[in-house]
């Protein structure tokens, strides 16, 4: 009995055997990945849309309810007023002017990689955090935490962790092709930076919360909303006049959460050193897309 | 012969046929879900990590290059000169009063759903789509295409678009708790907004695009990085005076990017009604998380 015919006896007399290994297999790797399969149940919809039209199957809903659908409580008061909104009007000079203005000054905006140790008074820490906290988000869910860190051992014990794991992420986890992209930049594993700004701010996404009645509360879109409100952060900063080094540490989430007690429906998004640029910080000497390849106008 | 001995020998006898379709399935399902499993390796990259060690594989990319590593160029000049940098210098007391003065205005910000119909002055859209190009992005992408329309026919067409999708996410697609979330917002399938707002804004994510020497440039994060140019965009609304609603229609994204001719390497991240409100808008009477609620200090 050669090889191959060995193989199809064993594949054909241990058929159960094989389909058991096949199938658990499968549901493994799907109960693995299902959070990012669920999400990806958005992108998918329309096709599925189609395939329900087309089979006539009537509704079918994509995010299926764990809860009794007669008993649904909002999680904020079905009867909440709405009230008028009244912002100060501006006139069509001033919004121009206004426009011109904030352009100016968020241009001016790096990323640094560089700070002067000086520390940041803590009411300009807690002003930038409120206006972060600001931000619209998914059913007004505000789906963010943000860790600040001043204590100068937590942020040695954040830069080992980010160090270590940038390390692996250069030599191992990031393609070639990404590595020397960021050449230009001059990012590499090791990162005073870390230690020497005087602040670190952790940004990390609640990935569901609990209501006052005990209920799972669900954080719809709070990727994007936690996302927007680092965008605002990021202005908030640049306003005052501060800088910041914008980053997305690959493979930190399980110790830093660990290192700063978070729960486990957070998940760091981003790590922002904050402060003054040290005065002989240096930034590479890029440019921008102009207008007309980032703007179409219809 | 019972049906349970039937069906034992179709499976024994045809069990070439059933592993055959067992695995194209698997298959299928991997290649379909391709794009959200390769996100999915950066969260389980620490696991393979251990494993590789364990295994002692040495050297194993989670991203692998499709490029010969010997000729990688990077996407933007290796050699970029780095410059100092030396933005205004301000004092203590000046980043405070700034600080306080930017998160006094950005608290005033609120998700408008009635627009005064005045048109914006179209140096002020190119200001603020200016100023959201400022962001920062990964390995400086700038993945990211500002969708401005102005155009009427072409607004209600967008109108017609997402209030079909969104009548079946309301009552289709969206799980019942979503959609009893969501009725505080008194938000519904019908949006006149999206015809009477002088502007929308939509906000497209390049997913990759293409060098100068015709190679496939990779945007890395780019969902983050567009959404931190959108809280900026929406920072630059707010400053300059006028007002805006953020939303992220669900399953539009086909249907607008062929309206909108955009190529098949961009996806709607976001849609932005903005204007001025309406004399008789109002904004659910909502109050957000306190200072305490979303920041840890350490």
């Amino acid at each position: 009995m050669n090889i191959i015919s060995l193989t199809l006896w064993t594949l054909e007399h241990n058929c159960y055997y094989v389909y058991t290994v096949l199938i658990v297999f499968f549901i493994g790797f799907t109960v693995v990945h299902k959070n990012r399969l669920e999400a990806n149940l958005n992108r998918t919809a329309a096709t599925k849309k189609k395939l329900a039209r087309k089979w006539n199957s009537g509704r079918e809903r994509d995010f299926p309810d764990d809860d009794d659908p007669d008993h649904l409580v909002p999680a904020i008061p079905e009867d909440t007023p709405h009230v008028p909104y009244k912002p100060p009007q501006r006139t069509d000079e001033e919004i121009l002017r206004r426009s011109r203005e904030y352009y100016e000054l968020m241009a001016q905006r790096r990323t640094v990689r560089a700070f002067s140790p000086e520390p940041i008074p803590d009411e300009v820490l807690n002003n930038i955090i409120k206006t972060a906290g600001t931000s619209p988000s998914g059913a007004h869910t505000e789906p963010w935490t943000f860790v600040v860190v001043q204590d100068q051992s937590v942020k040695e014990a954040i830069r080992t962790i980010v160090e270590e794991e940038e390390e692996l992420n250069y030599t191992q986890r990031m393609s070639r092709q990404w590595v020397t992209d960021l050449k230009p930049f001059a990012t590499k594993h090791i990162k005073p930076y870390l230690s020497e700004a005087p602040a670190l701010l952790l940004v990390f996404r609640q990935t569901h919360s609990w209501r006052a009645d005990g209920k799972k509360k669900m954080h719809y879109y709070s990727e994007v909303s936690v996302a927007i409100a680092a965008g605002i952060l990021l202005a908030a900063i640049q306003y005052c006049g501060l800088v910041a080094l914008t980053s997305t540490p690959l493979n930190c989430n399980a110790r830093l959460r660990e290192l700063l007690s978070r729960p486990v429906n957070e998940r760091l998004e981003l790590l922002l050193p904050v402060g003054r640029p040290h005065q002989n910080a240096t930034v590479p000497d890029l440019s921008r897309k102009t207008l007309s390849e980032i703007m179409v106008k219809i």
